[in-house]
C-alpha cells in the first residue's frame, strides 16, 4: 500500500480532505436546520410526517410552506451546486500537483466564503453580503479549472 | 502505474468503489422513476413534454403538479444531499487507510440505510421509518468525517 | 510523491480531469444564467435581494416566479442529479484500468450529452432531443457502472 500511504503524506492531499470534509458536513447541518424549522414551526411536505400532530382533517393543515423553512431549503440547494463542483475540480486539482501555499489559499477562501454565504442566507443579511460570498466561491472553483486544464488538458 | 494497480488492490478501496456504485446507481434509479409517474400520470413540467398529448390549450393542462412526482422528486433531492457527503467524506476517509472490517461495516450501513430511506419514502412507510434510515445514514457519514479529521486534520 | 505524479501520468486519469473540470464548469454557467434572468426579469426568491428595486411593498412584488427562471433551475437540478453519479462512477472507472480509448469514448459521449441536454432544455428544442441527451449521458454512466462493478465487486 506504498501509494495510499504517499498519498495521504502529501500535504495538499491532507490539506484538501480537511477542508472538504469541514465544508461536506457544514452542508450536512442544512438538513438538521430544515428538520429543527420544520419540527418547530409544524411546517410538512409529507402526510405521514405530521400524523403525530393529529388525525386526519386535522393533520393536513400541517401540510404547507414556511418562508423559513424555504429558505434553509434555498441555501442548501445553493451549498450543493456549489460544493459539488468544488470536490470534483478540486480533487483533481490536489493531484495535478499545485504549490502548497497556493492549493490552500483556495482551500481556506472556498470554505469560508461558503460558511460566510450560510450565514448571510439564513440571518439574513442585506445583500450583497450572500452575493460577494457566492462569487469568492465561485472565483475559487475556477481558478482551480484554469489551473487544472492549463496544466494538464487531455481530451 | 504501479500506483493504479496498487490503488485498486487495497481493499477498503475497492469496497468502497463497489458499494459507492450501487448506491449511485439507486440515486440514478430516482430519474426513471420520476419519468415513469409523469408518464403514466401525464403530468409535466415543460410544454414541450407534453406536445404529443395533444395541441395548444389541449396540452396546457398536462402542466401541472401531483403528489406523486412530487414525493419521488423529494426522494431524489435527499439522496443527492446525503450522498455527495458519502462520496466526498468516505473517498478520503478509504485513502487514510482505516480498518478494513469498520470501514466495511460503515459503507454497509449507509448504503443499506439509503436503500430503506427510498423504500420508507415511496411506499409510504410510517413514521418514523424514514426518519430512521435518514439518521443512520447520516450518522455513517459523520462518524468517518470525524474519524478523518482526528487522524489528518491539515489546515 | 512518486503515486501522485503518477496518477496524473495515467492518461485514462487524466483524460478524466479534463472532461470531469469541463462538464463541472459548465454545470457552474447555469448559477449565472439563473442569476442573470432573476436580474433581467426582476424575478426573486428572497426579500433582501430585490431591496434595491424600491421600499416596503413596492418591493415585495419582484417575490415570484417566472417560467424562464424555473426552466433554468430545472436543467440546473438535473445536471446535479446526472453529473454527481458520473464524478464518483467515471473516477472509480477511471482508476479501475480501462482501455484508454473506451474510457474516452465513454468521456467524450457523456460531456457532449450533458452540454446538448443543456441546449435542448434551454432554447428549448422540441422532444425528443432533451430526452435522447439525458438518457445517452445515463447509459454511459450506466455502462461504467457495469463494468466496474463486473471487474471490481468486492462487498
Amino acid at each position: 500500500m506504498a501509494s495510499l500511504s504517499q498519498l495521504m503524506e502529501n500535504e495538499v492531499f491532507m490539506a484538501f480532505a480537511s477542508y472538504t470534509t469541514i465544508v461536506l458536513s457544514k452542508m450536512m447541518f442544512m438538513s438538521t436546520a430544515t428538520a429543527f424549522y420544520r419540527l418547530t414551526r409544524k411546517v410538512f411536505a409529507n402526510p405521514e410526517d405530521c400524523a403525530g400532530f393529529g388525525k386526519g382533517e386535522n393533520a393536513k393543515k400541517y401540510l404547507r410552506t414556511d418562508d423559513r423553512v424555504e429558505r434553509v431549503r434555498r441555501a442548501h440547494l445553493n451549498d450543493l451546486e456549489n460544493i459539488v463542483p468544488f470536490l470534483g475540480i478540486g480533487l483533481l486539482y490536489s493531484l495535478s500537483g499545485p504549490d502548497l501555499s497556493t492549493a490552500i489559499l483556495h482551500f481556506r477562501l472556498f470554505v469560508g466564503a461558503r460558511i460566510y454565504h450560510t450565514i448571510a442566507y439564513l440571518t439574513p443579511l442585506p445583500q450583497p453580503n450572500r452575493a460577494l460570498a457566492f462569487f469568492i466561491g465561485y472565483g475559487v472553483t475556477l481558478s482551480m479549472a484554469y489551473r487544472l486544464l492549463k496544466s494538464k488538458l487531455y481530451l
